[in-house]
């Protein structure tokens, strides 16, 4: 069960850049997944070359098809591989002589299933690739996305339509990644890179971990984990990443029943959940508790300038979402705090009495006056005690044009520090507003006054567990 | 700040089902709250007669308009109130006058305000409209909503877009009613009546649950608190539901800051946040700690019979998902029990070798045969030690029809426990055959395997939270 060898230095860049794509077993048969592959990689808008290999068509999808790697003219940069399980040990041998720089492998059928022979296949198809210096995602994965180079080698098209951003994904769990995937559609999460490990034959987590450390595009590295062999490869990449970029790691498999299944899944122990929360917090890795838990940090640190300190400020609209935003607060670590004389002078000057002026701020009757909320943010975020602010506006009929208002208000503006809200109206009646308050990067938004708290506890959380100070930056998306 | 006495055995029911509603304050001007009412209940597909009532108007919104309450030719059951604070006292006479049987109050500028004059003035109201049997609902408060008779009588007329269902939500906060209906408005959750009780003059969280555990049309009461004078009444009135219909409860307002937001919001003290616990779990009533967490559970509540034990079956597309369900049973109290030999026996015949098999069940390769899919789900609800079953099926390309499938596959058929389910697709992909699924009572859908198992967890709680045992009843929307 001891883990290959990893690629060593090879250039993980190539597999989420590649200048050209092979899919050996590309097809029009939609009960075959290399139909899904081609659909994915021609719909997503992929501009490289691509490759489809089937040796018993002339064209796959209006694409020529070529009867092997070794037929194909061109350099193929990445492989992605649909075969059966006994066919792949000959294409990693092609894969080889064509001098193919990574490989994606979606068969299914090694060391995850109950047979020891494929255990064996996958050491094989692991000491060959990594003797010659190929990387492989997989096998037994959904495959890899790069959303800034719009490629989707993967089996499932649909992930062409997440947004581009700042969070990388890196999952053992392919199922995971769809998941998560299409709760970001319903949220607006961008995305880098998103790569299911599956049985991780040549690459684990450190090896994607050291990769997105370097790689600009990634703000935040997300991890969802089950288990693996030999964390510490991992823990020290993660280490390297702390006081320069944060990851995030949900880990699964606290359960009896669920380090059961793990084991069957991807061929390894879920392991001893507290022994991974201590070396989480060791190696500076923020953990999480949950699917959306982990979307909404990393939603909020690719898009957030980090806190320097534990004081928010609550700027509400109605003060019921602002008490259970403030129970979150103070579970998880931030201070609602109270503001400078000087802050609470600002602050009354601009709000009618009569209404909360303290911490939390409940702008109230005066939630139409858009001077007001600026003047009210903005005096909070000049606080020295303050660190980041939670904004919660909730739509009501009265107070329809708030969204439209914030972002004519607001300009090209940026705040100096993070800026968490949950501004939460039907479907489709602020979506626009939301979208494009985000892009200008003024804010991050969230689901619910509670998650918005939790995503700003996240940031301080990620603050604190960094080594040495941040420079300060401003927002963006 | 002691209790105003309720207005005793005066027939809520009047409220909800008014035959009439006369709107004191109704206004064509978009800034003035009396125009939103007015398009609440004309939008909103109300049937009854609706009185405007605005001395310096002929008409309102293309109805006729009457100078006073007394002018109006008809009776008036429900008067909706939308005028200065000063002016109510004025009306509420005209009101006893009239023979009105309830009102809603929307006013603001009660004891809510930082005056003892509002306070004042509440306690005249409140006394006035008591001796006058009078039921009032506010003052400061966003209304009142009845799905099932088309009512809308808030200042939102989104309200009016809710889907028709099961739940009825009580809330403190106006804020929060607009904000759960608005998440529900996503999630499919149905309604029946949702009120905002603001700062009740005299009626409470205690004369409501009498009302709607008598109220067939509600399948489970929803509450959301933030701390109130004399909690005794509402754990009564609480504690008599238990064995017929379930009692949630959202309480916030365990910070201390919080705490001095729910003083100044609706006039009372957030209170002792673990005394509250107690008393809730005493009264049989479900305590839950967000607000999502209070939605997933009363949907579930709402449309999944009760389950008659802890153990659970989990059936799942995909492994990771799983593990991440699983984690939270075993958290939350569920048991991922081991199948009897007889069930094995019949899933080991409907699934392939390879895929897991046991508890939790890998549908794998097989997520595709609606017939083996079925199959295992009726194993598992046949064997004794299971008493709900989640369901995880994320989407992928290869298994696009798998919702559709299910909705053919089931026909009208409905199973005897409660299946949880988190189907998951990107955006309109399954949506329309998750709404048919849930309509034809096969299952309640969250939109996280975590979710889907608190929501699971949820169904055992409130189960074990009553008396006496309950009959089992089929599921229904």
């Amino acid at each position: 069960m001891g883990r290959v060898a990893g690629p060593g230095k090879a250039d993980l860049g190539i597999l989420f850049d590649p200048t050209s794509v092979a899919i050996v077993g590309a097809s029009e048969d939609p009960g075959k997944l290399g139909s899904h592959v081609m659909r994915s990689l021609l719909n997503g808008g992929y501009k490289g070359a691509l490759y489809p290999v089937n040796p018993k068509r002339g064209e796959v999808m209006g694409m020529p098809s070529y009867p092997s790697l070794s037929k194909i003219p061109g350099e193929v940069d990445l492989c992605v591989m649909v075969l059966p399980a006994e066919r792949i040990l000959g294409q990693i041998r092609s894969c080889i002589s064509k001098g193919v720089k990574g490989v994606v492998l979606a068969t299914s059928g090694f060391k995850e299933v109950d047979d020891p022979r494929g255990e064996a296949l996958q050491a094989e198809v692991g000491k060959m690739a990594t003797e010659a210096g190929i990387p492989i995602v997989g096998p037994n994965t959904f495959g890899l996305v790069n959303r800034h180079a719009d490629l989707n080698a993967s089996f499932t098209p649909e992930f062409g339509l997440l947004k581009k951003g700042g969070v990388s994904l890196v999952s053992q769990s392919g199922g995971m990644c769809h998941l998560v995937a299409f709760l970001s559609m319903r949220s607006g999460i961008g995305f880098s890179k998103i790569v299911g490990l599956g049985n991780r034959c040549n690459m684990d987590f450190g090896d994607l971990i050291r990769y997105l450390h370097g790689d600009p595009a990634t703000k935040v590295i997300a991890l969802y984990m089950e288990g693996i062999d030999d964390p510490r490869p991992m823990m020290e990449e993660a280490r390297r990443c702390n006081g320069s970029k944060p990851v995030i790691a949900y880990k699964v498999g606290s359960s009896t029943v669920g380090d059961s299944a793990s084991r069957s899944h991807t061929g390894s122990m879920a392991g001893d959940h507290l022994a991974y929360r201590g070396a989480f917090r060791q190696a500076g890795i923020l953990a999480v508790e949950g699917t959306e838990e982990l979307l909404d940090a990393a939603k909020a640190l690719a898009m957030c300038p980090l806190p320097q300190g534990p004081g928010v400020a609550v700027v509400t609209g109605q003060a019921g979402p602002a008490m259970a935003a403030c129970d979150v607060c103070e579970r998880e670590g931030l201070r609602v705090v109270r503001f400078t004389s000087e802050t609470q002078r600002k602050i009354y000057a601009l709000l009618p009495p009569f209404s909360l002026r303290d911490n939390p701020v409940d702008m109230g009757p005066a939630w139409y006056n858009m001077a007001a909320l600026k003047g009210v943010i903005e005096a909070a975020i000049e606080d020295n005690g303050v660190h980041s602010v939670l904004l919660l506006m909730t739509y009501a009929s009265a107070n329809a044009g708030l969204a439209e208002g914030l972002v004519c208000m607001l300009g090209d503006e940026r705040w100096q520090k993070p800026v968490v809200a949950c501004m939460t109206a039907p479907p489709g009646v602020w979506d626009g507003e939301i979208e494009r308050l985000e892009g200008m990067g003024a804010l991050v938004n969230l689901p619910t006054p509670e998650r918005a708290a939790r995503a700003a506890a996240a940031l301080w959380k990620a603050r604190s567990l960094m080594a040495s100070p941040v420079p300060v930056r401003t927002m963006g998306p």
